[in-house]
């Protein structure tokens, strides 16, 4: 098959379309034909060498994808061949076709192009953790989303809605900032122009934000925990901006019960994404079929222009997920 | 009535008893006949005057008490004149009277002395909220309790044995370390002899501690991320070391998936505290009423013997709760 390869780690530029071997589905595993993937931050570092795939996943990039069922390993029973659906993975996406455990694929709705599907797994899943399993977020609650134009910020703000809670966004541009009202969101604050902190305790009456979506990490953590509300939980998803804390005061965490939550997806077990998916897809499914939420599609691009995709997304340009239509 | 008085902040010699008023229980309210009360750390820091009781709260020292109820506030029907009760309080233990929210009682069983029930409250719903609700604790998990042998941790020890996982402690004498062992801890470390890392590595074969009871705070802090597993929960109960941490990792809390969770029981909302109340019963009444679990009491000291009592707390002496036996 064909697929997205890199002979050497690098810039865009090293990405290329070559031929490999097709994948085979084990027991429990369905092939799919990939129709769409959609790119993740972590294909930028894993493209420069600084994201090794975990042990066994493939090598091609690649977290997430759309597509038909094309056959199915043995004892899988829940799909038919044909069947239309989206699916997490931990690698392998950036080709025509992909192994999937049964478990992982989530049926794409016919209102949904693989566009579509595509960007819905990584993002959807990684708010759905965030906000629900390990935030526990209640109707009422507010959410301070950083990076609110981003794909898990677009996702997180819809799922919030649909929670009946409320999120406010940082974001770095104006157009930003008013993508993530038009999802939803109560206010939105430019980080050119300062500290979100004040902000945050004007929108929430003082109270702080109950949870943080963080992917900045060291350089706004101290202004996280002033943003924090009495038991917020701050959930540490990326550190894109540095890791080292200096003068963390343990005694204040202690006298407002917060939380400070480290997560990731990619290196969870397969159980636990499973179990994951399905709590997603109960929650979700409805409101995605109806158009209630849907993913943000910034630009789809042929596959074959994968090195501009990657060069929009390490611009920071995007708003909502790049997408790469698989036309071969 | 006669409480436990001060005329000023300061050492044990401050303590004595007094004539106050006795508090009348308002609309829920019910007014209860202390028997005993027992010691908090809490209360030598509120002698200290570093510790102020909250908004509303009495100014008498005392989280927790046990005896019989006295008279119903308007509106109480859950409980009866006579009935044997313990509850915690936010102030106001060390006297003949207390007054406490009907929510907030728990029957004490007959087979518990009122000085069992006064040891109960605060250790028993302290460990509840910290391993359960706020831990999530998992049969066969491992949980690091530092501290073992104070009030919390052998609670904490024997309702992670009635929940089917695993403890392992930290002491400071070989006599603790016993104690902690009789109640059903897998191992333990005297930290006079060093760091508590490659212990918990030991005994949790390389993967490290679920969860982590901590008290000290700062001094812990990097070493407790050390000794704590992937998804694992340090909680923070107590900063008895220093507060201020340099040199945060906030990239290894992420790629291990970790929680640090700040927690307190005396500021949580009225609301809270009687849900937590109810949740520890219905997990814990049975195996109290059949002795199955039981406070670990060091020593019970008549209330006029109060600064003995406070003496014995400070100088770190005790092995389970020192309890105050009301007299008069």
């Amino acid at each position: 098959m064909l697929a997205v390869i890199m002979k050497q780690f690098g810039g865009p530029e090293v990405l290329e379309i070559g031929e490999v071997q097709t994948p085979q589905p084990g027991p429990g595993e369905v092939l799919v034909r990939v129709r769409a993937t959609a790119l993740n931050r972590a294909d930028l570092l894993q493209r420069r060498g600084l994201y090794p795939p975990p042990p066994g996943a493939s090598e091609i990039l690649g977290l997430e994808m759309a597509g038909d069922v094309e056959a199915l390993g043995p004892g899988v029973s829940s799909v038919s061949v044909g069947d239309r659906v989206a699916a997490l993975l931990p690698g392998g996406g950036y080709a025509q076709y992909a192994v999937v455990p049964a478990g992982m694929l989530i049926r794409l709705p016919d209102t949904l192009s693989y566009e579509q599907g595509a960007a819905i797994p990584e993002t959807f899943l990684t708010a759905y953790l965030n906000l629900f399993v390990l935030g526990r977020l209640s109707p009422g609650e507010t959410v301070l989303v950083h990076a609110g134009a981003s794909g898990v910020g677009t996702s997180a703000i819809q799922l919030i809605r649909l929670a009946g809670a409320h999120s406010i966004v940082t974001a770095g541009s104006a157009d930003k900032i008013a993508k993530c009202l038009e999802l939803g969101a109560k206010a939105g604050w430019n980080y050119h122009d300062g500290s979100f902190v004040d902000f945050v305790r004007r929108e929430t009456d003082g109270r702080g934000a109950d949870i943080i979506f963080d992917f900045v990490g060291a350089p706004y953590f101290h202004d996280n925990l002033r943003a924090l509300a009495v038991d917020g939980r701050l959930i540490v998803i990326g550190t894109m901006g540095g890791t080292k804390v200096d003068g963390f005061d343990l005694g204040q965490i202690l006298a407002k019960r917060q939380q400070i939550i480290g997560t990731a997806l990619r290196s969870r077990s397969l159980e636990a994404k499973i179990e994951l998916t399905a709590a997603f897809v109960a929650f979700a499914y409805d409101a995605l079929a109806k158009g209630e939420i849907a993913p943000v599609i910034d630009q789809v691009y042929d596959w074959r222009e994968v090195r501009a995709a990657h060069e929009r997304m390490e611009a920071n340009q995007n708003i909502g997920k790049i997408v790469l239509r698989v036309t071969e």
